[in-house]
C-alpha cells in the first residue's frame, strides 16, 4: 500500500515514518520549503531518507505569512500551553501541505496520505485537531476520482506517547531537528525544544 | 465585507470578480503560478484588477503535475463531457487553490474566499462539485481560529447562466482569457474555448 507522508524531519513524523515502514506501507516522503527561518529540518529529512532508502522530494511553496515561524517577530520561549505560543501558528499550513501531498499521491498513484497530528498540539494548532482531519477526510474523498485517505494515526497521543512508540522503533531522535531557532544545536528553550525534551523525558 | 478571490482571468472567475464587486465586497485576488502551458491568462487576470483598481498577487506555485494543462500530452478539443477532456483535470488543484487563498485570507483578515467553480464542470472537474465546496467548507471551519468562510455563489449556474450574469454587469469579455493553448488568439477548439463560446452565443 503506497502511502506519501508529510515529513518535516522533526520527531513526531520520522516516528510516523518508521512506524508506516514497520507496517509494511510503501512510503514516500514530501517535505516543504514554505520561508520557514532555517533549513536545518529539511536537511534531517533528506538525511534520514537518505538513510533508509525513502524517495524524498522537497516543495519550494510561496513564503507562508503571518507567524513567527517565518520571521515575524521572535521565536517565543516555554511551553505550547502558553499564550504566546500562538505566534508560531503558520495560518493554513497543515490544509496547504495536504492538498499538495493529495496532489502528489495522486499523480503517484498512493492510496493515502498520513501527516503527525498528535494531542498534545491541539490547544495552539487548530489545524491538529480531530475535527479538522475529520473533515479534511472528507473534502478528499470529492477531491479527485482517484480516492486517497487521509491517515493521522497520532490523533490520540501526545508527545510523550510519540517519544514512547519512537523508542520501541528504535528512531534515532537525535537525527532529528525538532527546534524552531536554526542554531549548530537545538536552543532547548523553544516552545517546541521544551516539548520535545518533555516527552522524551517522560518516555523513559 | 472583505472577500479573497481566487482569480484565474478566465470568463467565470472574471464574472464572479464583477459580482463581487457589485455585491459591496472589499475584494484582493489572488492568481497562481502552478506550471500552466502559458501565463496569457495571467496576464489578463492582473490588467483587468489594474484597470479596476483591485489589488491582485500573483503565487509561484511547486509546478503540478499529471494533467495535459500543465504539459503531459496535447491539448484535447471538442466538449467537456468528452472522456478526454479528464486529461485537462489537474489533481486537487482547486483544493490546492483554496488552501494558499485561505492562508492569505486568514493573514489579510478577510471574511470570506470566493472561488468560481459552477454546475457545468462537474462531470469533468471533481474539485468543483457541490460535495466537494461542502466538505471544504467544514474543513475551513476549523483550520484557524479565524473564522473564513468559503463562497462558490455560481456553484448552481451552468456557463450560459454565468455569461448572462456577465452581460448584466457588462463584463468585458474579450479582455478574458479562456483558452488552454497559449496562442495570439484563442484557438476555438479546445474545451475551454468551445464551452466559452457556445455560452456567450447562448446568453444573447
Amino acid at each position: 500500500m503506497k502511502t506519501k507522508l508529510i515529513y518535516s524531519g522533526g520527531m513526531d513524523s520520522t516516528v510516523l515514518l518508521y512506524h508506516l515502514i514497520k507496517r509494511g506501507h510503501d512510503v514516500s516522503c514530501v517535505s516543504f520549503r514554505y520561508g520557514q527561518r532555517h533549513s536545518k529540518e529539511l536537511q534531517c529529512a533528506a538525511a534520514i531518507c537518505a538513510n533508509l532508502g525513502i524517495d524524498h522530494e522537497i516543495l519550494t511553496l510561496p513564503p507562508l505569512r503571518g507567524s513567527a515561524l517565518v520571521g515575524v517577530g521572535e521565536i517565543p520561549h516555554g511551553h505550547y500551553a502558553e499564550e504566546s505560543m500562538k505566534m508560531t501558528v503558520v495560518p493554513n499550513r497543515n490544509m496547504i501541505f495536504i492538498a499538495h501531498a493529495v496532489s502528489l499521491a495522486i499523480t503517484d498513484g498512493c492510496s493515502n496520505v498520513a501527516y503527525g497530528a498528535h494531542h498534545g498540539d491541539h490547544a495552539i494548532y487548530p489545524d491538529c485537531r480531530h475535527d479538522f482531519v475529520e473533515a479534511m477526510s472528507g473534502a478528499i474523498i470529492y477531491c479527485d476520482w482517484h480516492q486517497v485517505t487521509l491517515l493521522a494515526p497520532f490523533l490520540m497521543l501526545d508527545k510523550t506517547g510519540i517519544a514512547k512508540v519512537g523508542r520501541e522503533l528504535s528512531v534515532p531522535f537525535d537525527k532529528t531537528w525538532t527546534c524552531y531557532e536554526g542554531g549548530e544545536t537545538p536552543c532547548g528553550k523553544c516552545g517546541s525544544c521544551t516539548e520535545r525534551n518533555e516527552a522524551i523525558n517522560n518516555s523513559k
